[in-house]
């Protein structure tokens, strides 16, 4: 049963009329089919219908961190839960992990990343503007995972003071210009993830990558299709987003002079054919 | 420092040779390239280079989960990163998360539930096949992950012993029989996602949630393209794996007879403009 | 230099404010941008720069099949570049060609069709929507091919008039309904494509071609990603079209009772590692 | 009924095993699954099924140019009906069109060209290296379309020799460095094509066209999945070609000083939604 101070996810049967909501005391949520009483929804169970003033129904249910990330409130770009998935499974990551993430942005990422380090881990996140970094904070605080962020409030031209950590992610305009500082960072072995929309930012990310020894460099892009749900008339929906991002990992590793690094390997396709060979050895 | 018992992941500039290996005093690790032993790598540090007996180099990284999941042993079809990765935030799930899965199969997926729910968490595991579940049960161990895994080996027609989950996974060939289990197995509100690698699957589950008075269905597809890392000829992989399955959310709720649930929320895509809309209410 | 009955396509730096005009002596364009005298664009010549009369630019450009077909005026969803031109391709087609069509809708494809078979070909194209197929007709005429296109207003449930055709494309609702008809309309050996948006209907159109001794049978789709154009910014479109429909062909062959087609050769993909080795015997 | 010189396209409904063989009397044609003799084929119908010394069946089918030119013999990579599809449909081409290529390959581009301007058009195909140009006109030849052709064998780092070319299209390394002399070939308002695989060359090229004054520039690519045809089992292939090229198309126009044709309008989406209001003025 939902209480003050919690989520809720509010969906309509109606197409795209959906809301989270904090629940609050007094307060009133409005939608285009009508408005819902805050104090109503705490009197109902999760999984129960709400009516509007105007009788419409809305289901009363539990949020998550896909969502959640999906909808905080931003003044950026926000990265979409098909990367942040896939991000936080390539990178050391999961409950007790330190990561270190520039630049903070709205935050959305930020609240991912300290979902998934639990209260045994801690994320490090860099962000010049002020309140870029401080709406990362009200974000982090609405989804309960603030105490576990340590928001820093300044350009990483000077570095990163963390040493050791677990992942560094960059969603900077220049990633190259701070792969040296992520290096510094991270532990030995571990991985750099980055995010860039164009094709010009890969190319100079890469050449920053091998410039700094950093290897098993891989650079793919997620699609995402819905369908519609209509079990008699299955199709995909007629639009799709095209471009998020391109996804950049590569690991901090000892550069050999005598190694020639530049023929990277090219990343594996996820078919299970190509993989049968690569044999876990107990 | 490496040192036996662990995972460390052997990575080699050239093109597709690299090992997830478990360390083992006196054991050797071959490949294409020649072999390595176990003992000499346990003398070194995470991002050395160690020289086959032929003189090939070989990184020591660290392991993911996301590369653990796609090099499993296994009997079965794994699931990938970029399905898990959206699943494990579709879902409510994170550290401290109660999840039901069936079937375990290889245990990729279980593997990477264990990982992300942490020691506070738990994640039930059905699967009828004996030796499906055996070799998960190993797969878990492997990652260190085993003590947060119930492995149940048997048919789930008589349900979940669970209730009040915070999320339902099922992989099984015929979903639709076992969404009525699935139901009584969640909590209200909250989520089940299902695999399916056909569309006269989807089609029968979509059926069956349908009757069971899921809301919020979504069903969806990611896709990934690998990039070739060479800065100075920039291009997608010449092929990329084409599909693994379809994934299929829905919302356990109250069914009202009075109100029409068929038309479905279209899911929204991830494209800003439309979300700007979404508002987080305090 | 264009003249009156030209179709000119008239194309604006500002963003997608373009159109296909056919030059009317006394006629005025109208657009966003202000308005533009016909009789000023027959004045001028392809390549050049007309200002409206608040001074916008639009180059005067020489249109192109493709443009048309998008752009023709409608009632139905038309059948886009991306996928015309693969069913040209797959079907026997080109110059001289005898092609029959059902059902006409807006006639986009049917000026495609017309278009590629030239003076020597044929296109017959049935309709029951009176209304659809004199749209299409005009549409076919401002394009200059209504005198290769025989439109038929007539249901097809008793069948096409047309034998030996070297190529039937079937754009309806219940396209299983009539692979017969399509069957009897086609020449031994070559090809029928059909065109559906859900996989409902591919299921039923697969089962009617097996069932018709169609043979080769291939299902695909194709997505088309555009790129914006800002060579120091590249990088795909936010948004793109994620579905129009999917494409099936078979050919026409004579069932042998005793021989299985029902395993089909699975379509080759469009690899040339795979494809080396279908030597042209010659 | 097919006759010495013909090309017939030989099914098979085991997978990958299929033909396109050119009937010569005497000749043999092998298999994995047996041989069939060529005057057997010719004494047989389109539609029938020849069975191998084995006992095994082929179905003798029609040939299409898309299923020729993906197999033509080549050197290079061919470009796939997916790609030349949309390609023919773009550029101002069709039955009684004069177009200009660069280079030849193996020529595969060169035959589909040549198939659809119909004998009324004309291919003039440049190529530098004669064993290609050769094979092009071989494979030109085998199709039926060689009078259509004049094949040129020599750099175009002079231009070319045509103006006033309906279209010109380029499938060299350096596309760049031939905009110019593409510009001096094409008719005012009629379009140039390009096929580059890296995204270094995207950005040459729309560098190189801007320079040159090229209008309506737009960059795409093109995916094409296949499906697995059981219809009780519908579902995507594992595996899809990721990559094959990105096609650059832009209309040649006169530069006016004063005009910032720097922002170039965004693609259209094929989208009706977007589309609709593009009117078609009588």
């Amino acid at each position: 049963m939902p209480s003050a101070g919690d989520l809720v996810f509010l969906w309509s049967p109606a197409k795209g009329d959906s809301f989270l909501v904090r629940l609050s005391p007094g307060s009133v949520q409005g939608s285009h089919l009508g408005q819902m009483k805050h104090d109503d929804i705490a009197s109902m169970e999760y999984g129960d219908v709400i009516l509007t003033n105007r009788g419409e129904p809305f289901f009363i249910l539990r949020p998550s961190i896909g969502e959640y990330s999906r909808r905080v409130k931003r003044l950026t770009q926000v990265i979409f839960p098909k990367d942040s998935g896939f991000i936080i499974q390539h990178l050391n990551f999961g409950p007790g992990a330190t990561v270190v993430e520039c630049g903070t942005g709205s935050g959305g990422m930020t609240s991912v990343f300290a979902h998934f380090v639990g209260d045994e881990g801690r994320v490090v996140s860099y962000e010049k503007r002020e309140e870029f970094s401080k709406l990362a904070e009200s974000n982090a605080e609405r989804w309960g995972v603030r105490h576990r962020v340590e928001f820093k409030i300044r350009d990483i031209k000077d570095g990163f003071d963390e040493r050791e950590a677990d992942a560094v992610f960059l969603d900077v305009k220049n990633p190259w210009d701070f792969i040296g500082a992520a290096r510094d960072a991270l532990a030995w072995g571990n991985r750099i993830g980055v995010l860039v929309p164009t094709f010009n930012q890969i190319e100079k990310t890469l050449e920053a990558l091998r410039d700094n020894g950093f290897v098993d460099v891989q650079v793919l892009e997620l699609l995402m299709r819905y369908f519609k749900t209509d079990p008699k008339r299955l199709r995909p929906d007629d639009m799709m987003t095209a471009h998020t991002g391109f996804l950049i990992f590569a690991a901090k590793a000892k550069a050999i002079p005598d190694i020639d690094i530049s023929g990277q390997e090219e990343a594996l396709p996820d078919a299970p054919e190509i993989e049968a060979g690569d044999a876990l050895v107990p």
